[in-house]
């Protein structure tokens, strides 16, 4: 049996693996179906503190599936209605991995490009091996990645976001650490461990305080002031209220 | 007599200071409602040119005023009514402050935690002691910083700010200031010294210049292209239009 | 013959420079006329695939033509109408060169101050001689940058932006790579090289991918979430339909 997409839990932290090291982790129309029915799962699943997205091979994700792109072509109409169902899907599962409740960390090594750098640009998070190269190079193939674009531009300066995507160039993880689009950089060797242990910190924390904060997060980003205000207010009023953050502030009285 | 907020004024420049170090500054219902008092009467004071926004002892602040909160819970309605009154406080205060025609600076040593962090990250400018660190820290109590979210994501890549607000850890002002959210990082025993200058440098600029530029400035930010550039565009005009403009302009091709 | 702009065209790349080196190519009215009307023609011209916008002198630009402006001053209307109308055109060239098909690099050394700093910035690319300072200075003579701050806001983090605009200090072109400001550093006597070579580089792609990629993402910049993707989508099922595209994946497989 030869999964595209694996799932392991354990305490609290799903690892969700890409599994298709020979396409090197293509994001064909199979393999974001499994991510959506997988992250579909997690969300109705209160078990899960935290996401790792994770990925099997020398590369986190080249990005769609070339091959599977071409074979569109010999539809009446040019495979039109292929692209727009592929492209679709795609921009829905990055915006249901934004709107899913549990943070979600991207492990990237090797190569992150068009749509793979997409989906870790889209997670909440990046722990990136020191040797990881980020890329939105369809341009070289006469594709430019808007879609990638979107999630690109909205984690790193528009101008340093419009190079890559002209030049079809790479940046490096040590460059996309020093402006703030990769959170943590890591030895090759200690990749796993190093994310698994942001992961599990995460999961320490109160996991309803955690949801709530992230949707809040995501609810008031590029809302005016006064509105973001507001939605978050709304979530701070509720957080609040909960038993479990009584009783964690009182014990953080008590301790001092 | 223990004031819990300071404020002397001299040559144009209002330093208010948080005196309340005992409670690492905590931001209470009294301290919200002495600096809205305070900015308040800034705000219709033509002789301030400049505010720095400082505080005594070990910390900057460290937020909201857990004790307060706790006694909320008494209330037959569990405390909603007066959380959503303080959370509606804060965040009042804090656009008061984005409003505020003069540009506020800062002056940040120890820690600036949860709506201290919120607080320092609404002034315009932040001029740093090289120690400081900045954290979004409530969730280790179990309550997400989801409205100091709000401005530190408007000062900060999102993904770094999530990082912080999900796993409780700080910023140093170091890496704050690669990040471009600290303006200037400064020895602790000069951080008087270095963000007086800095007040000193803005105080000597034209003031009417200042306010006018200070409040399209607010306004542009997040506006579509075409509208921004209308707003900046009348900011612009009247401020040709002023007298002691047209005697700068003057002065300098003189000078030339 | 003194012209105010020259353009030569080379491999699909058309230079166009400012050539009022002893106005420190200052924007008059004359100059803003003369580059919507060169943008406006290589908007035309489909033998253009990439924009050098370059300058003559010791200076990219000082910005607005500060005798030009004080001439306004007599007119009955104290100068309001032709400031309104300066700022107008000044703002629509800038909404010109963002809305341009075609890549625009900024080549820039020595001093980029106030409408001059604004033009680098809203040029999709920058490649700067190290040497290079940015301003947005205006504050110093009364005149607060406010058009200039909509470009410099939406290309540097706003604190680091405000700091500009208040102090009138310049910030180093090294400080301005650090923070994403500009793409590429190069000694002073490399910069035209370097910048022929980036500007080659986007040149050497396929032109409708480009143009159709830029105008994307342009028009997703600041769009909530799903609409950003709606429209990146869209652009994405033009560019996957072309035969040229085709080609250059069916050309990638076979390699392959």
């Amino acid at each position: 049996m030869n999964a595209r997409l694996t799932r392991t839990d354990a305490e609290g932290i799903a690892t969700v693996t890409l599994a298709s090291p020979g396409t090197l982790n293509a994001l064909s129309t199979a393999m974001l179906q499994d991510l959506a029915a997988t992250f579909g799962r997690i969300a109705a699943d209160d078990s899960v503190r935290v996401v790792i997205l994770a990925a099997e091979g020398k590369a986190f994700s080249a990005g769609h599936d070339l091959k599977e792109m071409q074979s569109y072509r010999s539809a009446p109409d040019g495979g039109r209605a292929q692209f727009q169902a592929l492209f679709d899907r795609c921009s829905a599962l990055m915006q249901q991995i934004s709107a899913l409740s549990q943070p979600v960390i991207a492990r990237v090594q090797g190569v992150a490009a068009a749509a793979g750098c997409q989906l870790a640009c889209t997670c909440d998070l990046i722990v990136a091996s020191e040797t990881t190269r980020f890329g939105v190079n369809g341009i070289n193939l006469g594709l430019f990645c808007s879609t990638p674009a979107v999630a690109l531009s909205r984690r790193l300066a528009p101008g340093a976001a419009f190079e890559l995507l002209t030049t079809g160039d790479f940046l490096s993880a040590p460059r996309a650490h020093a402006l703030g689009v990769v959170n943590r950089l890591s030895p090759p060797d200690r990749l796993a461990e190093d994310t698994r242990a942001l992961a599990a910190q995460i999961a320490a924390k109160d996991p309803a305080a955690i949801r709530l904060g992230k949707r809040a997060f995501q609810a008031q980003l590029g809302l005016p002031l006064d509105q973001a205000y507001r939605v978050a207010g709304e979530a701070s009023v509720e957080n609040a209220l909960r038993p479990d953050t009584a009783a964690g502030i009182a014990a953080f009285l008590d301790r001092r």
